[in-house]
């Protein structure tokens, strides 16, 4: 299995080098990979003069899933568009056709203290939203500021899906379902737009194909509140793009502690890109105080989906509950009481536990 | 000062009701007030086989300002689009012109125990969103759903700000700021869609205006995350159609009780549409248990936006702060030790306290 392994930008590298113990920890044991390292994001610009160099690309399309640590940094921030480091993000995801972005929002019961909702409102939270993630208005044409007939300068972009989009996001959203609690709920605003209507008229037509499924609708506005008022009441949510961003980060933040969510992004075979759900963090960088465990968890994420190996994943998973039982915390997660760990003491306290 | 009165569905009749009620105990203390009944939403197509009838149109257009009480309900669902009740919510805003939506989202200290929040987390939370109203891509050309090229459908919903249209919202912004603490935040998704490139520029160019206001920008994925983590930390805060949509839902969920929570929406002349920030709970409709404050508190912000009068939407608020203190409470925001109210009670309580 050869990994490609993307470091990118602010903590980046110091969690990314985490998760890379954890694998080379496996591999020691009998896994075999093979670890190639690139730019992307700032680093990529730094170093090529792109957000996304083409060898970054190619290494992307040669290896079975690339790993990412976080892209963007303030000093890229007056860099015209297509050199900052989001645009290496998005035609990475465009370019490796991962379309189906699993979000889970879990609340560790150690960490449950950390969320700012009532210990009974989140205490047992466990959603995974699936968010398409190579359409809707990310990508659609037309786009950009043009000036209009009335001689103003007006912005335009384009939310746009067809049936076959449609129908894959959908198939993930069923297939993960049914590996749950077989309850989808699935996120538009159809009484608006067109677009979406597409997309609930889809969802529902193939409800016919897991007829053990129990689907519902609900509007991206009333999501947006459900998910503070009773965020129990989902298990599996399935929406788009542009909803999808909004909302995954809406929940994760609900469990308090975004430092410990990971994120797969898959083809349809399987091919995945992995990443911590939290960013750069630009002001924490190069300090050794960041959470490597939402990269290191990204990594399990990647042994289960892409190589099939519920085994090694299910180690990582438990390595990572066994440090927080001992009582391990990042700055980001620390209370009174419990063991202050730096990235690396975290990152060696799980290759330890493994 | 002449009022179009438009109850709607579900519960609407219910606490729009409660409301006339108080204008009328004001009108009998001195204020000039005419109030004039009309039909929308799915009332509006039972009466006229239209969610928007003209008449209704007409009335508002001849009116100072509109009460609103609530549109939609289970037996409209499977209607044709343009005949569902939204459609006329969205019509007459785009008829009217009220481009500037104004949502308090407001803790009562009375019902803090109602968030699903930590105490101290939300307690004191006063955030005013500005949401634009009447563009974006709830109105935007192209949209529908067509074949495209490779034989499948497709669904198509567009973008859309041009310079006035964002210049004439965030002055709206901007002189609330002013009213209030000096903090604005504008909420874009800059870093993706060229809409809201033009959105933030605009927005900046327009602090030499006011140069007391303090202007910050945010993601609307990170403003999603925000509002969950430390929403004290905004004040008002500006937003496009879908976005606003999003986010001040999600923000009146952190109060915990909707149904106190009113909305504005104004033209550039200060004419608006008034009403609640909840639906039309078709559940409960009919049944006298209703919360009519955040239909009565719409009034109070109708009298300070568009009548100019300070002093009779302080005497409102201030009764409805009375009422709570008595302990007053409708079903939703009932706890123990408090006295249950009906919706009509709730009314009648209200213009006691006047
Ligand atoms: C950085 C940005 C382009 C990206 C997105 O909007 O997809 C991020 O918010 C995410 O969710 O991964
Ligand atoms: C009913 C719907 C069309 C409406 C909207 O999306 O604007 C509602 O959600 C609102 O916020 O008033």
């Amino acid at each position: 299995m050869k990994i490609a392994v993307l470091p990118g930008d602010g903590i980046g590298p110091e969690i990314v080098a985490q998760a890379v113990k954890v694998l080379k920890a496996l591999a020691s044991d009998g896994l075999k990979v093979e670890l190639e390292q690139a730019h992307i994001g700032g680093a990529g610009y730094d170093a090529a003069g792109d957000p996304l160099p083409d060898a970054t690309m190619k290494l992307a399309q040669d290896s079975d899933a690339v790993l990412l640590g976080a892209v963007g940094g303030w000093q890229y921030d007056t860099l015209p568009r297509p050199m900052r480091p989001e645009q290496g993000l998005l035609r990475i995801r465009k370019g490796m056709g991962v379309f189906a972005n699993l979000r889970p929002a879990l609340l560790y019961p150690e960490l449950a203290s950390a969320s700012t909702l009532k210990p009974e409102v989140v205490s047992g939270l466990d959603i995974m939203i699936v968010r398409e993630l190579t359409g809707d208005i990310y990508f659609g044409q037309p786009r950009g500021i043009q000036v209009n007939d009335k001689g103003e300068r007006e912005g335009i972009n384009t939310m746009r899906y067809c049936e076959s989009e449609i129908r894959r996001i959908a198939k993930v959203g069923y297939e993960i379902a049914m590996k749950r609690s077989r309850k989808l709920c699935s996120v538009d605003k159809a009484n608006v737009l067109e677009t979406t209507e597409l997309w609930r008229e889809i969802v529902t037509g193939m409800n016919k194909d897991y007829p053990e499924v129990e689907l519902s609708h609900m509007y991206v506005d009333n999501a947006a509140m459900q998910l503070v008022r009773a965020p129990k009441q989902f298990d599996v949510m399935i929406t788009g793009n542009i909803f999808g961003d909004i909302l995954s980060d809406e929940a994760s933040m609900l469990t308090g502690s975004i430092g410990m969510l990971p994120s797969a992004s898959l083809d349809a075979n399987n091919k995945g890109l992995y990443e911590p759900s939290h960013g750069s963090a630009p002001d924490i960088a190069g300090k050794d105080i960041a959470n490597p465990l939402a990269t290191i968890l990204s990594v399990a994420m990647m042994l289960r989906y892409t190589f099939n190996n519920e085994e090694a994943a299910g180690r990582i998973e438990n390595a990572v509950k066994n440090v927080l039982a001992q009582g391990y915390r990042t700055a980001d997660i620390y209370t009174e009481g419990t063991r202050k760990a730096s990235c690396s003491e975290m990152g060696a306290a799980v290759v330890a536990a493994l």
